[in-house]
């Protein structure tokens, strides 16, 4: 029950919220995505307050000098303690320990919110957390970013015409739902609902298993006797190709652990596909193998309308 | 002996063309990189005449419609009748029927380029074609291009600060090289010289491979369920990532049959690679498989100043 977390009942306040006067913001944890949403509310004229906390002091104090944060306490209870949204902006698997922080610290009919790119196990920490799912939680995920991390990469245009994806739970509350979608679309985000499960597995395919994959092309590459050579000679194809092996590491460490399943599967399909491949090229399949490539470039053209 | 070619003895002319007057050139295969070719020499200052021919009546005309070529007459024999410089810009596996096309038809004194993705394999189909290598003939190859094909999508500044191998070859004419170099540097590319097995190692891991990852990747998904949704679905790192799967098909066809012991020898360590990525992560060992994480990001960041 997530009354366990000696929380007053949710207030519906939700809807005045959006209608009402500008929010109070605390952003837990301070590198692109948060310090980003940060500013984008703030250049949307949304929030009267923004107060932050990072458990990376050379952040904390970027946020404040950057002026993404008015304040960057010392502590995430002094960050999120007047605060009337709360978004958890941490590596995923950070999740449980930011809301263990957040949780005695915040006050009746708060809102908290995430950014993180898994959402089954976000829902899972946060419950584990407050004993159920509380209606105050809303799980989200903007589907944007770069491979640059730290709040001194935020910008707050990261979300225009991008997709941010919110996955409401069973006990979910239609006022919170309500403020955080408001808010995603006051920077322009274009918001679509979608169940958690479902989201990891379509996540799992287009971002998660692809940055597994330009990890592994570059880390052998790396090891190649000729490495200097080869990167040398590195054109655009490749630089596009590579960029998300530039992603923090940690992030997605967390991101592949949270949702093992769902990549292991297609990690395996993948190998597979691969498998296949190498066998027409060692077999000399060459119309099966040219087929393969233009199922491929017809899929991508296809769908290329739809590609952000 | 290329002698068998019925051409007279070369003359030394590499170097008069280099200073002298501009070149007459033909262009056989009006493509992205044979239409982008004409359209910087001659930007440069560089030609007297473009002619070109393509198998594809359309491309032809396009070519002569776009001014990409002064003309494109239905032959090759009648393209390079008297060009000084013929640039093949052909798929990789047309080079030897393009090769014979011209050959017949090549004035005394012309020398001929290629701008191929693998450079054994084009090697191997001039000697074929000649009876041995011509000291006229120069191996080159552009690291610039797009997704995208067709002389419709040339453009003049393709080369500019882009690099361009050149593979010379035992029988070289010092000439020759000096006029393609010279060319190459003129619309702005740092030429560099490399062999010809060198290449094809270095761009087995640094172009084919992705290529062939790219395209397997997008052929997965375009198979799955929900292919409709997933692709709906992908973002920033998607998109770049499968860029080079909306190449030409065949084209890659060509390059990865025509260096298959290369991108095979590679496909077989990434799968190797990938396998050790699934155990790791089947096994729960997070802390290896965020350090294979952290040593790629650290490859590419370390390199990137190298990637143009």
């Amino acid at each position: 029950m997530w009354a366990r977390c000696a929380l007053p009942a949710l207030r519906r306040c939700g809807k005045s919220w959006h209608d009402g006067p500008r929010v109070k913001l605390a952003v837990v944890g301070l590198g692109l995505i948060g310090g980003s949403f940060a500013r984008a509310l703030r250049a949307a004229g949304q929030v009267s307050s923004i107060r932050g906390y990072d458990a990376d002091e050379r952040q904390r104090r970027l946020a404040v000098d950057l002026g993404v944060v008015d304040a960057a306490p010392g502590s995430t209870a002094e960050a999120v303690a007047d605060a009337d949204l709360v978004v958890l902006a941490v590596p995923v698997l950070r999740t449980a320990e930011a809301m263990a922080a957040v949780l005695p610290a915040l006050k009746a009919g708060a809102v908290v919110t995430d950014v993180g790119s898994t959402k089954q196990s976000v829902l899972a920490d946060v419950q584990a957390v407050c004993g159920a799912l509380p209606p105050w939680f809303v799980a989200g995920h903007p589907i944007a970013g770069t491979e640059k991390s730290g709040v001194a990469a935020s910008n707050a245009e990261l979300f225009r015409n991008k997709r941010l994806i919110l996955s409401p739970h069973a006990a979910q509350d239609a006022g919170a739902l309500a403020l955080v979608r408001g808010l995603w679309e006051s920077v322009g985000a274009r918001v679509v609902e979608m169940d958690a499960s479902r989201h990891d597995a379509i996540f799992a395919a287009t971002s998660h298993l692809p940055h597994v994959l330009a990890y592994a092309f570059v880390d052998m590459l790396s090891r190649l006797g000729d490495a200097e050579e080869i990167f040398a000679n590195a054109g655009g194809g490749f630089r596009d190709f590579t960029r998300i092996a530039s992603s923090s590491p940690r992030m997605w460490h967390d991101i592949v652990r949270a949702n093992r399943e769902s990549v292991a599967g297609l990690l395996e399909q993948q190998i597979a596909e691969l498998s296949e491949l190498l066998g027409l090229i060692r077999d000399e399949q060459w119309p099966a193998l040219q087929a393969r490539f233009e199922r491929a470039r017809n899929a991508r053209e296809q769908h290329l309308a739809h590609i952000e």
